[in-house]
């Protein structure tokens, strides 16, 4: 017996297949067509949320929802602009499906292309935010890839109005299959989308760290994203200090909520007596609480301005505050701060401060993080900032796709052989034929086209 | 409390940050000694095997082993000259790590490298042939990545002898890391590795479908491989039969046993019965058994030195026989082909028979396979054919590494940005710097080397 949401995801599953060979064009037609059904779509987006925020803030009061979710829940104006100026990012970026990423000759008339192709059928798991929708709808469709939405019982309303508005829009073009894109509604469906591996390629869960690491831990399909972002700044005794004053500052209290912001200062013994004291008075100034090891709290408590100063205890090196809260460390070297990042890090996003070339390589060398900042800032760890015009997440992962991800994150390839009836017993036993392994420069699609019969 | 076990995988876990900077001179010399180190210890790796084969053939006889097992168990001399072949071939190929894959200007002076490294931990299970270990320790030693081998007991004598001989070759050269390498000796500790998803970033294994199968299924860890291999090759109205005959002969009778030989031959009806005879004759003459869908048994049935005829039933369709077994079925289009392999296959190879441009194209684009063969046969799919120097596995993975896999699938990159004390703040508000997203085309090595203070 097939379910409901199990027929929805084969659907999706089999639009798929045609998907990934719909032209550029159609597709940035789609794309615009979805902006402007945005725009147009105005009042009954505004309406549903309305709806949604209603009995979001009845929750709140009851104390069912934070009233975080609450604000992320809101659909404004500017917010259907964002949405809009999102999805027409997209039409700017290049359509990865059908390059030809190597081509080599095998022996003469037997010639291997690899080409990248959309992954196949994503999954996206989504808390409040109805804006991941427009995004996500809008990469997904750029790369080829069929996607199945859930979102979170709370923005019921706006998802589906949202979501139908653009399914509607993008089904006006012709030649863009039906059912690519599926959205599932009721709560229960969470658990079963987490089963459908024999379907789903990719999940791209979207937010808090517990709901990304609830996913990870109840499904078999790769996960792309992080739960963790514990991310350190170390000074090194070599360090310029104007600089680490402006990195540290910045890597906290830029934006403290959000998965690159450092949680961990790290500071070498030889320069903390004189690195400390005028950082913790920056950052005193701007509410941050710090907890400190015995050695930094021995050298911060001696100055008076100080209040927010607490003693840090071991599990403050492996928490992910999300808040204007800092722990501090002094360390004997920088191959104790390396350790220290590789341990109690989540491999996302990394600094150090320090003038010394042989340093900077080691640092970069030897933390394994997705990325390693050098004299920089770790809230650069962006996909906008790091010139992906489009952010699907940033991952974690070893395999496939680290640190931000782009549109490249949801490709794949396969390997097309082409030749002229070979068959490999030629190339086996004492008469074989030798490969000759030469590298071609060739294109796939100036080889087969639609064009030539 | 640590187990015996996690304690080696955390150590090689950690030795890994070191490896990963290992030099390319240090990594090739230590792939010499292990050549050299097989050849001088031939005589305690042949008595090993016999130790193991002598216990085999007992079990042979009780029937608890088959007798594949037991020969692909069995070292020889010339096996030995063939791990030290395959070890020498690793030295040869390109040393990928520290490979910068991009390279963009953020802003002045502010530089993004992404750089490709090791994956890290990589977990190798595999049942019998003890020549798995010094195959994939050349390989993830050149690639800078540790590993801990979880082999059969069965060939617990050879294993253990082979991999000592190994590793002490390698940890002759200073600057390699110890306990980078790691092996698994008792049987009950392959589900303890299976649970190992902290530290081991990614699983190879090695054996039958359903040993795949089986680890596929209970771990957490990316699994690089595949289970089935169901290969098609579809026979067009518009196809030259020379060609026809050599490519379906070549994929089903070259060497059955193997994942990228073909199970299901397909036929356009336009075209069956002036094919499908001589076919027959053909495979028959090979002692291929012919398992036919009615129409195709109807034109087969007629012709009398045709015996090994049987009806298929639907089972066999998604059947991976792994033998001089071929299941045929007479299709009424090529749509009805690509929907056929699409819905049947494993994804892993299927090639089409024709001459017309368009049909190419369509099953190029519409077959969602590793490895789509036009006029070749689906034997090809095979890391050494495709010029890949040496194959960690093939993978039917829709995410990291597809088709045929060399060393490139136990790479990942990460990135590092290079600033002078950069700080978001500034790229952000009203009065916003904007970042510049200039492609650079430098290499992070010439930026910052160990050799500039």
């Amino acid at each position: 017996m097939v379910t409901e949401i199990e027929a929805k995801v084969i659907e999706a599953k089999k639009a798929s297949i045609t998907l990934a060979s719909v032209s550029t064009d159609m597709k940035n037609r789609a794309l615009e067509e979805m902006a402007n059904a945005l725009d147009i779509n105005r009042q009954a987006i505004l309406s549903a949320n309305v709806r949604d925020l209603e009995a979001a803030e009845k929750a709140q009061r009851k104390g069912e929802l934070s009233q975080a979710m609450v604000d992320r829940l809101k659909v404004s104006d500017s917010k259907i602009d964002g949405m809009m100026a999102g999805i027409r990012d997209v039409i700017h970026l290049e359509d990865l499906v059908g390059r030809t990423m190597s081509s080599l000759e095998l022996d003469n008339g037997l010639e291997l292309y690899q080409v990248s192709c959309p992954i196949g059928l994503i999954g996206v798991i989504f808390e409040s935010r109805p804006d991941v929708v427009p995004q996500i709808m809008a990469l997904c469709l750029k790369s080829g890839n069929s996607t199945v939405f859930k979102g979170g019982s709370e923005a019921l309303n706006s998802n589906r109005t949202i979501f139908n508005i653009l399914v509607e829009a993008i089904e006006k073009v012709e030649g863009i299959p039906k059912g690519a894109f599926q959205l599932m509604e009721t709560r229960e469906e969470v658990m079963d989308i987490l089963a459908m591996d024999p379907y789903i390629d990719l999940l791209i869960p979207r937010g808090s760290n517990s709901f990304v690491k609830f996913i990870q831990d109840n499904t078999k399909i790769p996960v792309l994203g992080h739960a963790d972002g514990i991310c350190h700044v170390y000074v090194d005794d070599e360090a310029d200090l104007a600089k680490a004053y402006n990195i540290c500052f910045d890597s906290k209290v830029q934006y403290a909520a959000v998965c690159n912001a450092m949680e961990t200062l790290l500071v070498h013994e030889k320069i903390a007596e004189k690195f400390l004291p005028k950082m913790a008075q920056m950052l005193e100034g701007a509410s941050v609480e710090l907890r400190c090891d015995n050695r930094s709290f021995e050298i911060l408590e001696q100055i008076d301005f100080i209040n927010k100063l607490v003693r840090a205890i071991e599990e403050d090196w492996s928490t992910e505050y999300n808040d204007l809260i800092l722990s501090i460390k002094v360390v004997n070297s920088i191959e104790e701060a390396i350790e220290h990042i590789n341990t109690y890090g989540s491999h996302h996003t990394d600094a150090i401060v320090t003038e010394n070339k042989k340093k900077k390589k080691k640092f970069a060398d030897f933390v394994d993080s997705s990325s390693v900042m050098i004299n920089a800032s770790t809230r650069f760890a962006d996909g906008f900032r790091y010139g992906k015009g489009a952010e699907v997440g940033i991952s974690t992962n070893k395999i496939h796709a680290r640190g931000p991800v782009g549109m490249e994150g949801l490709m794949i390839y396969k390997y097309v052989l082409i030749g002229n009836g070979d068959k490999v017993a030629d190339y086996v036993g004492p008469a074989a034929k030798e490969f000759t392994h030469k590298e071609l420069n060739k294109k796939l699609s100036d080889v087969i086209t639609e064009n030539k019969v």
